[in-house]
């Protein structure tokens, strides 16, 4: 089954709210097996509204509606229901009794605007809205389904959950349609291009399924959508997939889904059981705050130090007076004795450290913007690694943070 | 004029990533006088396109399109635009270099396959993409203007703000339409509904124009439209209303636009020439990574500790394990010490420092999970206050990282 999301409200036309309204409705119909395959936002007018219904009678077993379901006066989507299907309201007393609850709840008297709402299209049928005075409408008419919701996501959301995946899956299932899986996979450290270049043939990885490659300032996503006849066949062939695509790039791959590497991390500290310190400078506390973001990193994360000055990296890490001179502050020498000097500082397991040129200034010919060099130090040795990435502050920073922790992983990996 | 916005995707479409860049270019167009009608979210499929295209050639002064730009076989939208538009590519060797040099800069070989990249249509101009390899596409055919973009919002976003609005805002001109102004102040320290109560009778401040509370998770932004004849009468009006504004509400604005508070704060601090450290515990290096953001911040700011055990607390910042014991990690007077000693350890003119319980767990009654002290130190005075940010990890950090920047903002503008 296919269907389109139509989201009403000139706020978003004008950019002061973000649609996730229509991504949330488009995630949980495509769990359930249907696919989403135009999302439009409108404004609140009457023509706007009916060319939608009029295309969509055409092309979609399923229209989503959002907003517009309010009792004021510029709140359209019934009345233009009404038209479009021909259709009175009818007073539901149970939607009435149910709003007038509400309002009691809230120590309030129901204005009388609010009798609006219960006025249900005769033809429709009730979703229920447990957090709010608009009810849903489920219209059914020529095999086509169309709903209309209230725009507030916290009275949407459960109505979609609750109410609407439960009833279409049913229709969906009798239809005997395909299984859908779609599974992320994560990399990082290799640009869009070479990855693609590194898969070879795509269609020997896929076969009839599609990969999508969806890149971000430090990350590159690789999104599989499987299209099976069922369930079963959908989770081997996507098993098939995985393992041809590790074997092309599972040096680049940390994780899957919506995975953060720094969650990863974690689990694989607590798991080990050890502790970890951070050194930074280029990266000016970025690393710490992402570790910091996972709840109960307190269990494996002892502090940092963001050194930012030369005269924090000697007198708070310790880095020797001599190799400053010698090798200046962006050196493989530099970036050890951060690394080194954390660890000892807070006498934990691991370390890791940065010193590079974020930019725009501070770049010359030898060491341009963008040059970092990301240091590692455990009770067995201690190490840097050199690396160039880009032209922009924001980039540099950011890519360094991810290479930094994955570095940690790939050698938390190695320990028994 | 008007403006249609075609996101394309089937990230988009199975929920997988929110559709921000839709109400990024609505706004912005919005602001010079371009009111978006439609956005609309496709599939990268041929016929989807195409049939955007042909409608918004019927209907639409400006069509953007976003995505499917990348060098990859499932990238569309330049085939289907040279299909519609009747034309071919050619090489454009500016462009072309363009790409080369940014991979030169990041120390990579140009892979072949982004060649492609620099084949533009030939009857397109470019829009040059100063963030990554896909350059855009702006077509003029029959008054209409078709805008192609690449889908990566940071590479996006610039080539909006600096190229195309300058571009469009000439030809909107050119129409003698009534000049819009869309202006940001930003607010800090007050809920929506207080600062709407702080505001009185809302007419009275902005008369015909409109006034819109955007509330986030630690700022509300009150943006003001103004609709006027002249460019002349739209800066006047709203200089009032600025005012009128500021008498009701003056103390809770800390910046204007798209300005971050770590940036207000480092203009402060350079012009002052004074210099910054910061100790964080709950916070965990987000301060520290938001003042390092900002270009030029070396100027100004020594570095910090993020000492997330009490081990690091009393180690590098001098805590005495005296308040440690009597008080508790999170107190007034271990926020205090942390500030006093960060400040002394870096030689700072001034300090900052967080202890607070970010949750989900390590709240107690008297303790609870929001509960943070955020100190301050200069070579007069050191003190803490105490807050309470609510209930969520990520509520409480950015919550008392924006709080934290504030209040040393307050501070230095006591300081002549």
């Amino acid at each position: 089954m296919n269907a389109k999301v139509i989201s009403i409200g000139d706020e978003l036309l004008i950019g002061q709210i973000v649609n996730s309204n229509a991504s949330f409705i488009a995630e949980k119909l495509y769990s359930i097996g249907v696919q989403v395959q135009r999302i439009v936002t409108i404004s609140d007018t009457e023509k706007a509204l009916l060319d939608e219904l009029k295309e969509s009678s055409k092309k979609f077993d399923i229209t989503v509606i959002t907003g517009g379901l309010g009792p004021t006066h510029d709140d359209l989507t019934k009345p233009i229901l009404l038209k479009y299907f021909k259709d009175k309201t009818v007073l539901n007393k149970k939607v009435l009794n149910k709003i007038k609850s509400l309002f009691k709840a809230r120590n309030q008297v129901m204005p009388e605007v609010n009798v609006s709402q219960a006025m249900m299209p005769s033809k429709s049928e009730v979703i229920w809205n447990n957090n709010g005075t608009a009810p849903g409408i489920w219209i059914r008419k020529n095999k086509k389904i169309y709903i209309a919701l209230p725009g507030v996501p916290y009275e949407m959301k459960p109505m979609i959950t609750d109410f609407i995946l439960p009833k279409l899956r049913n229709y969906s299932q009798k239809k005997g349609e395909y299984y859908l899986l779609s599974k992320t996979l994560l990399t990082t450290g290799i640009s869009e291009s070479d990855l693609f270049e590194k898969m070879g043939d795509i269609n020997k990885i896929i076969g009839t399924h599609k990969l999508a490659f969806l890149p971000s300032s430090e990350i590159v996503r690789l999104r599989i959508d499987i299209k099976s006849k069922s369930k079963k066949d959908a989770i081997s062939d996507y098993k098939k997939i995985e393992k041809r695509i590790k074997e092309k790039a599972g040096e680049y791959i940390f994780g899957k889904e919506d995975e953060k590497i720094e969650e990863v991390l974690g689990k694989e500290l607590k798991k080990k059981n050890k502790t970890l310190s951070v050194a930074e400078s280029c990266t000016g506390g970025l690393i710490s705050a992402k570790i910091v973001d996972i709840p109960g990193s307190s269990d494996y994360y002892l502090g940092g130090v963001c050194s930012y000055s030369n005269d924090a990296k000697k007198k708070l890490l310790g880095v020797k007076n001599n190799s400053l001179k010698k090798f200046g502050a962006v050196s493989e020498q530099v970036a050890i004795e951060m690394a080194k000097g954390v660890r000892e500082k807070f006498k934990s397991d691991f370390a890791i450290s940065t010193t590079g040129i974020a930019g725009p200034t501070g770049g010359s010919k030898s060491k341009p913007v963008g040059l970092v060099y990301i240091g590692y130090s455990d009770k067995n040795k201690s190490y840097a690694n050199k690396y160039f990435f880009g032209d922009t502050r924001m980039k540099v920073i950011s890519r360094a943070t991810i290479t930094a922790l994955n570095l940690l992983k790939k050698e938390l990996e190695n320990i028994k």
